[in-house]
């Protein structure tokens, strides 16, 4: 046994730690987190008449992320994270959409912006994916989103917190646009779901606006729960009913989640975690996520550095030509950034793991390999 | 800290304990895959830059895989388990010969034994699923799979293991028929991978018969990995490849996997079980599953009870017309069984944690339950 967990160790050496890491969207879960994972280790939500408990705890945690969305109502489940939670809600959008005005060439209407699993959901419910246009600062083009739907059209989605930028797009203008138009909107708040309400300026993009059908948003990227744990919740259940298929050997009668076999390690981590830190706490980390973004907008905007847009969340992009060629030389010397393409830009991640001490870190390095790019 | 824990310790004491469950495919992992898996629970294998370690670690892992299912080339990877295993064999199989026959409505024909995910997936996928007859012995009947294959067929699947009985379908005479027909096998072994390799007979199932194209397998069964832990290994590339999405700000430049954000416990896990056991350590495991399944036949039978069929595997089902009611007393009292309805009988899966203890407990409970039911 010693053997084999020294062997593991080899390699988990290998792996890059986070106060290092300013490109990923996940971080290190909180210390209650983790004993709350280590608590639920066994459980499985894909039998919810055995871990009966688990269950109850994961309605509470729906019921939670409901009202911190502005819909105690709302109907879901916790799930293997965002990109699950974007299929599930396409998913039922063109089953619900699809039942009722007979289309067989559905399509989906979301910003050129949206996460690239978009296109895996494309490839995997046989829906077209348009892409609207974006707008000069990187939000989606309303105007873009309206030409491209058509009857075929069974969803349009919307993203607060973009993975390039940070950026929120218009929701409330394509709640309107949904509304009119009579097609479900969904907003892929994976990121931005435990951010935008607590940020100083209000972004109105959830339950709140009416035409707001589903959202995505994720325990285990800013909720600093454990992987996995992502969020979907419907505004309405008959969209969460479309997903359902029977279970005939379980303790359950149907199911509506993607996969069978389910942790119940991302609800436990992710109860925990708002539980233990509240509103105030949540906001608390938010704001020194925003402080070490402005710290590092400062540091760089020093180095000569422009941001691609004034940071709105805890994203960050630097517009420079010499964007891979830092990335690499970076990841040479052991830190990971991303970048961005359309500007040609580098793309940092302020994640609660990125301290004043990992900032300083990072830009010390980064002014090493600035004389070497 | 400590108030939230203990109230999550009141929803976790709600849940039934392993020890009382004799309906699931899953079991409490081994001390080693709970300690690989504390050692790897900030991973995050959807960034396989960032966990450069743990991605090689799956690699390793899947080469024994591979060679556990007589393949050390095959390609695959470790997923959230036997749901999104078959999900993503069938879309591969849907992607390769959509492509290459020009196939506008695909369908699939698979047992009618085949678990209730394959109506999940038909509806995600957009692809009709067909379901074959069974024989007596409740194995794929051949000639119905034949006869429900067409010119849209992107591929077949049999079941190595059925859920509800544990039956072994003819895979080698369904490699013959795929061969033939020239269709893509796909073998879901999501339960019967970590347990036929080492049953005293021999029954063909794997890479070894050359139609078979994709196999299922899940450590978090019976390879007693941590959840979530599901495996998807492929004969050939291409099915992969056909998988593929281009991944814009991570450290990969694409993506096969069905979710994006991927945990590295299942990985290390699994492959701390492997290690740890051997092939020798394993085989004991499956024949101590295999004792106290023919024990139970020994006390069902000597209650009066007929097996459906003589169990193949750890499943094991017992022929009544009160199996509902059985069931629901059970429950009533903290035992989980499970039923099936044709032929209406009990189910009993017979997993490492259903020790002699446990099937002696379960054996008088069940007396007792019998003369109020």
């Amino acid at each position: 046994m010693f053997n084999v967990l020294s062997e593991l160790e080899k390699f988990r050496a290998e792996d890059i730690p986070y106060s290092r890491v300013l490109s990923s969207m996940c971080t290190t879960p909180l210390p209650i987190a983790l004993k709350a994972h280590e608590l639920f280790i066994e459980t499985n939500l894909g039998d919810p008449g055995i871990f009966a408990g688990t269950w109850k705890l994961e309605q509470k945690l729906i019921k939670m992320l409901g009202e911190l969305l502005h819909n105690p109502n709302a109907k879901g489940y916790i799930c293997s994270g965002g990109t699950e939670a974007n299929i599930q809600a396409i998913r039922a959008a063109r089953n619900v959409i699809r039942r009722e005005r007979k289309i067989d060439r559905p399509n989906i209407v979301v910003p050129e912006s949206a996460h690239f699993s978009f296109e895996k959901i494309g490839d995997i419910l046989g829906v077209e994916v348009r892409r609207a246009k974006l707008d000069e600062e990187f939000k989606v083009d309303v105007a873009s989103v309206e030409s491209l739907v058509d009857e075929n059209t069974v969803g349009i989605a919307g993203i607060a917190g973009t993975t390039e930028l940070g950026q929120i797009d218009p929701i409330d203008e394509l709640s309107k646009l949904a509304l009119q138009l009579g097609v479900p909107l969904h907003v892929d708040a994976a990121f931005g779901g435990f951010v935008i309400p607590f940020m100083n300026k209000p972004y109105p993009f959830d339950f709140e606006l009416e035409g707001v059908t589903s959202i995505t948003i994720d325990p285990h990227k800013m909720g600093m729960a454990t992987i996995p744990a992502g969020g979907i919740l419907f505004r309405d259940e008959k969209f969460l009913n479309a997903l359902i298929v029977e279970t005939p050997y379980l303790t359950s009668r149907y199911q509506y989640t993607l996969t069978g076999t389910r942790p119940g390690t991302g609800v436990a981590s992710a109860y925990a975690v708002l539980k233990h830190l509240g509103y105030k706490g949540m906001k608390q980390i938010v704001d020194e996520c925003m402080r070490m973004t402005a710290l590092l907008v400062e540091e760089m905007t020093s180095l000569g550095f422009e941001p691609v847009i004034e940071p709105v969340m805890n994203v960050v992009c630097f517009k420079t030509e010499k964007a891979e060629k830092i990335k690499e030389e970076l990841y040479r010397r052991r830190w990971v950034i991303s970048t961005i393409k359309n500007p040609r830009a580098i793309r940092l991640v302020v994640m609660p793991h990125v301290t004043e001490e990992v900032v300083k870190g990072f830009i010390s390095e980064l002014k090493s390999v600035l004389r070497s790019v």
